[in-house]
């Protein structure tokens, strides 16, 4: 109890980061703030050195605004340094995939935010973590739920049934689909995400994704992990067990309560400044099927799940060159699905394949979905 | 694993006891029914005995209809006989205080079906529980729900959220109330029951004894726990610990589920023939806050609970006599909760009883609810 946890907090300054670092502060008896990185944001990076005062730094483009006292380090140095105790993985898209494994490998407590580190690498993390007795923290609301869930069981889950808000865009037909903007799909409409993250919501890609972690985090077969759209994002998700008994976590959608609980597991501690659920506002929970014919990428996430390889890989690579298409106005919406079911269709999958072996397939399927959008355009 | 356990079902001809013989029927490589007791109910008990082969035996009236080769003890006998593992206390109303008592003296494994034993004698039975080491296991679903949504977490919860169906007059006025006969009043609208839980269930007095239970089990105070109307009954129960954090237990309404976890804990098995939940059919579940005004039962209870001593036992008591009252047709269904109140607020409670004063006070409030409607028709 008395000793204060170390945190390396990768991926600082952006939404899970900055919710990391709010979360530690109100708990200055139990965290301390060893290192924090950031990709090029180094204005707020600096502001961040200046209050939590870490005695590592790191950013992307090697010139942090820091005195002398701050050493600083690349994101695996960091990720597996000897004195850090809980390492939280918030950076995005593939540049977590390193850190997290240097981390996973020093055998560190990993709150693992970044979810391209197990769709594009899965077999490869768990097995090191295993190895090294490293424990992956989901910071997911969706994967803390199921994890709160299986917490005390005794016996592995029967069946995962994962939430799903349906995004700003449940109920459009595929025609409507075509028509949205960047602006409306960054209008998410329960939870505050970073950017990517909301445009992979408003797909469903973000939901498919979260099927491939599920399956990796929880050693669950794709057909036992079932997509429920719940939108209230009030309960965050379901385990179902072998006697048929179902347990669920339920909260507020506020990240701060995962990211909370993957620092202080397995205590949970009183933090004012986190939401509650308040029953008296709560008349009612809905559900409903996913619409896999409107939301494609859901359908693609899960196939380039169970075939496995390299797959995964070029799935979120094809998606996050998408979706930075969408973003400037390049393509439309609904392009983000039919792109990515090209680059994983064209994809000459590895099994098994090495980090080496997914980070080529990633290159490789980025410049493909450029060169598609340049022949398309 | 190898072990089979042997089980002692108090209350086995009733709808708890039947239900338990069908968990433990389907899983005979786990269980062994060592004893049968039962009231009145001779002609199924012997063809319980016929099926299960106890070796004890227990009937109210003395005369089992059995062959030599079952031992006949006293229900305190066989609830704390030193062969057997766990005692399944089914019978219903005050009978079960002490064989309760004796169970948890003799520190077994308690599935605790039957309400009036926490209720009458909280204090005397967890004080016991602490001092043999026996295991309280809740069979009721929604405790049931409570604690396995604390199981493995490190931490007492910061608040108890019990749900309640709202019975079969869920939204109904009090002019309504006082029309309803006891037919209408046996059809729950989701749980199977025996008849006085069934009419505690319409009246609501159900669910004030279940709080005073909660208070018992958890250590929970009064002031933390809270109903919440759910007319779905699916989801069962939930918790919410220090951190917001909610955990819901959820399920078919159907009392072998948490029959078979009492036994199975803290395990689970698969067993086909529990139903499963299914999202495909479940749209929606609603909430809303309990009408106090209209089941006043529901406040009396917890009043009782709160007031302690000799207080709850007048209320179970109470209510008992007038619920045979109102199944009779004797009484309104508006009276029970007259009558309970009546008796409530005339006694005269004596702090920290013990059972001998518990029973005496039981046997009063009894005296006194016939009395008041002597006065009364």
């Amino acid at each position: 109890m008395g000793n204060i946890k170390q945190v390396a907090v990768l991926g600082s300054t952006g939404s899970i980061g900055r919710q990391t670092l709010e979360v530690i502060g109100a708990l200055p008896h139990r965290f301390s703030v060893i290192g924090l990185a950031t990709g090029r944001n180094t204005g707020l990076l600096a502001e961040q050195i200046n209050q939590f005062q870490p005695r590592f730094v790191h950013s992307q483009d090697n010139t942090p605004s820091t005195s002398a006292k701050h050493e600083f380090l690349s994101l695996e140095e960091m990720a597996g340094h000897p004195e850090v105790d809980i390492v939280v993985m918030a950076t995005s898209g593939k540049w977590g995939l390193k850190p997290t494994l240097a981390a996973v490998k020093a055998g560190k407590q990993v709150a693992l935010a970044n979810k391209e580190s197990l769709v594009m690498a899965g077999e490869i993390i768990t097995r090191e973590a295993k190895l090294s007795g490293a424990q992956i923290r989901p910071v997911d609301s969706e994967h803390s739920a199921i994890w709160q869930c299986l917490e005390g069981e005794k016996q592995k889950a029967a069946r995962i049934i994962l939430t799903a808000s349906g995004g700003p865009f449940l109920h459009y037909s595929i025609p409507q689909l075509t028509q949205v903007t960047p602006e409306q799909a960054l209008k998410h409409p329960s939870w505050r995400m970073g950017q990517k993250v909301t445009i992979d919501s408003a797909t469903l890609m973000n939901k498919g994704l979260e099927v491939i972690e599920a399956r990796w985090l929880f050693d669950m077969a794709f057909d036992n992990i079932r997509i429920l759209v719940h939108p209230q994002s009030i309960i965050h998700s379901m385990v179902e067990f072998a006697d048929g008994s179902v347990k669920a976590q339920l909260g507020q959608p506020d990240m701060r309560l995962p990211i909370q609980y993957a620092l202080t597991y397995p205590e949970r501690l009183e933090n004012p400044r986190l939401p509650r659920l308040d029953w008296d506002n709560i008349k009612e929970l809905n559900f409903e099927p996913p619409d896999f014919d409107s939301f494609p990428c859901l359908r693609l996430a899960i196939e380039a799940g169970k075939k496995g390889g390299t797959y995964p890989a070029v799935l979120c690579a094809a998606d996050e060159t998408a979706v930075e298409l969408f973003l400037s106005k390049d393509i439309k919406f609904t392009d983000i699905a039919r792109l990515v079911g090209q680059a994983v269709e064209e994809h000459k999958s590895i099994a098994h394949p090495t980090l080496e072996e997914i980070l080529a397939a990633d290159t490789k399927a980025r410049e493909k979905v450029k060169e598609m959008v340049g022949d398309n355009r």
